[in-house]
């Protein structure tokens, strides 16, 4: 599984003095969009933390187009852009009502339990090919 | 030592669109309280962590007074109220200007890294004396 | 309508380093309980703060009985316990696979734009009768 | 004043299950190191939303290298890039004892109330000069 669609609705602790999504929490969101992307397509990420395999963020950038306020109900699409054995590259879009409120991208590594690098572990290298 | 002040500057991504401190933020000021307290009492909590006894809460309560705005350097006021082999109790005052804007308690217990309850280490047992 | 259910996935950016969700976050969940209870009973809280009526958090309690993980689906059970024209007082239980893991209690008042003390409006006064 | 440094104490809530400085809390540290800048240089971030002017994210990317963990003190450098009437860029870099541990950039606009695109203030379109 390539690509999925999660709704999140805007917690009102979420927001900030500025009435909007703090731009902070965005990266919250993807996180989540990782993690159910990573679900829907047969994967358990705490059950790769507990086998002791760890995606860490390497690099992330998100364009904040239009602001979130409390209580929208908006759609998250995570995309897996590219993956190897070295990362794991993704893309995300915020949506509402069809408008495009947000897009970023992050990219990933794998590491085990000491921090030193290692391969992506096939499930997820197998992951770009469905 | 059974008592410490620090200051704290209220961080914008801390208020809600009410323009307000998030009463949950207080929780996490409250936990540097206790950090700072500790390490001026010659203690180092990170420490303790990496040596397998953990500090967790049981019970906290807070009474908000008056609402903290983005930018306050507020004063936060932490005590030692009650400390037992089972149980250490803290008490909490948060000031701007002289003016007590909240009061909070919480008890925290201690276990070890498989979450089963410990002693109270004597560190922490003598701290309550001095 | 008095109580209301919700689940809620617990997310990575919401454990701390003990592995676990910070105590903090239990309140934004509570929080997002009080708004869904609102909602089902035919309320909309993002307009009435629109239309100038806020309720703040005037007291709040908690007892953690069990630690809750990344990625653990709960349940919270939200209830209105009372409700006055000077307060609103709920009651919040949270459940993994029917085991209790922690009970809360807060206590709203309702204040204007200015954070002038208003009543209750008669919609909330109502929700404790049905 | 171009360039201002803060020290910051990793706060505990700040970590997540992996036992590091949550990725998204990187952006929380730079928004304060923005404030600050602004403080040394004169300026009040504060009093400038009151007089209803707000520097709102339009972009922003960080690069992880090294990863932060509880308690950890570290410097947070916060350089102002580039400044026009229509944006406004800071650069971030992050270090623990000399070794820099993140770099970040950041393109702020500014908008009034309504959330109308407005020229920078002539205070900060200055502050390139200094």
């Amino acid at each position: 599984m390539k690509q999925h669609e999660i709704e999140i609705r805007v917690r009102y602790a979420e927001t900030d003095a500025m009435g909007f999504l703090h731009h902070s929490r965005y990266f919250v969101y993807f996180e989540v969009g990782r993690t159910e992307l990573f679900r829907a397509g047969g994967g358990d990420y705490r059950k790769m933390e507990e086998d002791g395999l760890f995606l860490v963020v390497a690099k992330t950038e998100c364009r904040f187009k239009s602001p979130i306020r409390y209580d929208d109900l908006i759609t998250l699409r995570t995309t897996i852009e590219r993956v190897s054995p070295a990362k794991l590259e993704h893309k995300y879009e915020l949506f509402r009502d069809g408008e495009l409120l947000a897009t970023a991208t992050s990219t990933l590594g794998c590491v085990d339990r000491s921090g030193q690098i290692q391969m992506m572990p096939d499930f997820i290298l197998q992951s770009a090919d469905e």
